[in-house]
């Protein structure tokens, strides 16, 4: 017990804790631009449509078979199902269905899914309470600057360790976003995120499983759990975050607490949030991006002779499955992506479905893709010829893909990425309804027309 | 993404996952000795104590308003009072109130106090499906070894970095024997399992605040949740504990694999498990344990001109306050302890009263020791001699104090510690049907007379 062998022990941290309680409880209501506003609509509105449109799946039908062995109380609602359940669970459930389909927003630089477990609390607990719209997007950007920013310190190490960084640090992120609608003062909003520093979930192992996306269902649930005890008098240390054997030392051995302090309330990581376009890792994107292009340029499958793809070594070396049998692994595959690209000009769940995998016309289309690795292009970029059966040539580079910071996704784009998941669950009108509401939270008296949109009509 | 930077990681250990999950569904029940048994009852009625007796306590308190929040199904009770939560919630503020007082079980070689996730897991999802006292005590034995065994493996690297090891460990203690309770088969017990690896809960930050008795609360919960969600189908990595980024190696960079499944189904770490006679950190034991054997022998206060004590000196390192002010200082002086042992025999919760702490003779008294250090005395020793005003010199040599592996406290010393815990709670005669309702649980239809009997009668 006397030990002392922590690793380079930082005992001259500066109370992050405290200041993070501090900007949480105090920062002003809509204390930033009309512009970083309209972004935290559209990544509650990306993640929303993710959720919806994950809500049939098996994962989704297994938790919430295990949470209805708690006879849950119907407090708040599961997103895209009429089930009602607690609180809680309907922040673990709905966290789940955002990130069952890899298709949530991503903050680049830490690869954090930040609205997984922020706006998955924050719905559930607005629901239950009656919070108005503005509360909730309030929260929501501050919630999500918490999750960031102690990803920012702790990123690569604390990730290249082998946790999922958007569970490990999504907890706080829901606590400090449920302090806030909660009204906790700074004390108690310490005492919130102190709960929620003892709680990071999941490890990277649990990639290709229902438990990657249960790290931010389970990381929304502790998140709001550790700000309902904090409200009720509950104590943690008030340096649970930053002290030597506090949350992030004891996770990551690089922590650059500047990446906390830094621009504090100025600086918002919320505006370097992205959505993607499509339903797979992003390394694949360019080469989609640059087939769908080609597509727009009027080549069609059947005039294609072969196609010479130059990429990055990395794109192969992480997706360089040449014959992939179903949805998953096509995931995989730059090949189905640039296969998807040129048939149907994009890339949205329904194109990795199993029956679109196996087809014949795919099948044979993916084999005329010839990848090359050119370490001259960057890994955010793609560089696409179609060689036609006449002789003709069609290139395209694509240096920054759709849906990057450099070329983010438009409003219509994320319209036309919610109805792809959406439509089939709530219908299309109704669907074109609620990313009306998704977009008008700010405006909202509280959640409950939006909640009503969000479930399939009996 | 494609950074591989873990240090040392292990790609060649043994599938834990799968040996654990084989070894917890297939044990035969009661495959162990009497003596293994009567341990087991004897761990149990120890938690129950613990938890009933802390019971009143503001943390206790605290989360059980949290908790009511989600306003949750009467499926299971909470110790020590009239409440009746959801299962979840039950298993989680009798973890909270089992390990309040520091009072509870140690698993010595690690430090791990595995009653808490694991009992409070066990008594909750009994109550409400019914199982039967035995199908409880082979769980808990089953339960406990896993969490135990990998504790041994990653300890002490684990608990160095920051780790509240008792919560890290004890989500897979407790999924296990939720699995064990639910009959679950070998693959469904790997993935729930697989699932508890994604949450470790607790850093020792959190020492000295109601966020440490939540860690092995929070830590029966999610044991208990991974274990219905892995009954409903759920699914985690098959190799989520052993995998390069799975739990173990992604929290402890120490993983003594051998520790797991050596001697497996025949060495079972209860049989280390120990139990406190003092409710304070163990390294002042022999201390009190020397100064109540000196009142045994006649030695009264008020006979008392000094107490010469000798120490190594990681006592008075961990335990050399002085002049404690309330119950939570004194739990930390050595100083304290003497003077509740030469004045009451003993040093319960109740002789750490901020009441008695304060008390004049306890003052004066405490000030009469002289501690001084000597490391040729084991940290697990005490020698102390009191001088007396008529020149005697009285002299006790404690080796091994009571209450660890070398002295156990016997079935009475338990029971009286029951008692002092209890009695203000339940009654002494109703505590006293309650130990023997704990003593005779393998012989149990069911958990609900047992259950009946820890609460208050109206």
């Amino acid at each position: 017990m006397a030990r002392n062998t922590q690793v380079s022990a930082d005992h001259n941290a500066p109370p992050i804790t405290q200041i993070l309680a501090q900007f949480v409880s105090t920062h002003p209501s809509r204390g930033w631009s009309d512009a970083l506003d309209l972004e935290a609509h559209r990544t509650w509105m990306n993640w929303l449509g993710c959720a919806v449109g994950a809500t049939q799946h098996e994962a989704a039908d297994a938790a919430l078979a295990a949470v209805q062995m708690l006879q849950p109380a119907p407090q708040a609602s599961v997103l895209g199902r009429l089930e009602k359940v607690d609180m809680a669970s309907a922040a673990l459930i709905n966290g789940i269905t955002s990130h069952t389909f890899d298709f949530d927003d991503t903050h680049l630089k830490t690869i954090i899914h930040p609205a997984g477990p922020v706006a998955s609390a924050l719905l559930a607990l607005a629901e239950h309470t009656g919070s108005s719209g503005r509360e909730v997007i309030d929260a929501l950007v501050l919630g999500i600057d918490v999750a960031c920013r102690v990803g920012n310190a702790m990123y690569p190490d604390h990730y290249d360790r082998g946790w999922h960084i958007t569970g490990s640090t999504g907890t706080l992120g829901a606590a400090a976003a449920c302090a806030r609608l909660l009204k906790l003062d700074v004390q108690k909003t310490a005492m919130a995120l102190g709960i929620a520093a003892s709680q990071p979930i999941g490890m990277r192992e649990q990639f290709g499983t229902m438990t990657k996306p249960f790290h931010p269902g389970a990381a929304a649930r502790a998140g709001l759990m550790s700000a309902l005890l904090a409200s009720q008098g509950y104590t943690a240390s008030p340096k649970a975050l930053e002290a030597p054997r506090g949350m992030m030392q004891t996770i990551s051995t690089k922590n650059d607490w500047n990446e906390i302090t830094g621009e504090l309330g100025q600086r918002f990581e919320i505006a370097f949030n992205s959505y993607k376009p499509f339903a797979c890792g992003i390394v694949i994107h360019p080469s989609i991006d640059a087939c769908a292009q080609l597509r727009g340029q009027g080549v069609t499958p059947d005039q294609i002779e072969s196609v010479e793809l130059k990429v990055h070594s990395l794109v192969l070396e992480l997706t360089g499955k040449k014959e992939p049998t179903d949805g998953l692994q096509a995931k995989f595959s730059v090949y189905h992506g640039c296969a998807a690209g040129l048939t149907f000009g994009r890339a949205a769940e329904e194109e990795f479905a199993d029956s679109i995998v196996s087809r014949d016309d795919m099948v044979a289309l993916r084999r005329k893709v010839v990848a090359t690795v050119d370490d001259s292009i960057d890994e955010a970029s793609a560089d696409v010829t179609a060689v036609l059966k006449d002789g003709r040539r069609v290139h395209v580079f694509v240096e920054h893909a759709i849906g990057s910071l450099k070329k983010p996704m438009s409003n219509a784009q994320l319209e036309a990425k919610f109805h792809s998941l959406s439509d089939a669950i709530l219908g299309q009108s109704q669907t074109s309804e609620l990313i009306k509401a998704c977009f008008a939270l700010g405006q909202a008296a509280n959640v409950s027309a939006m909640v009503a949109l969000a479930k399939p009509r009996v």
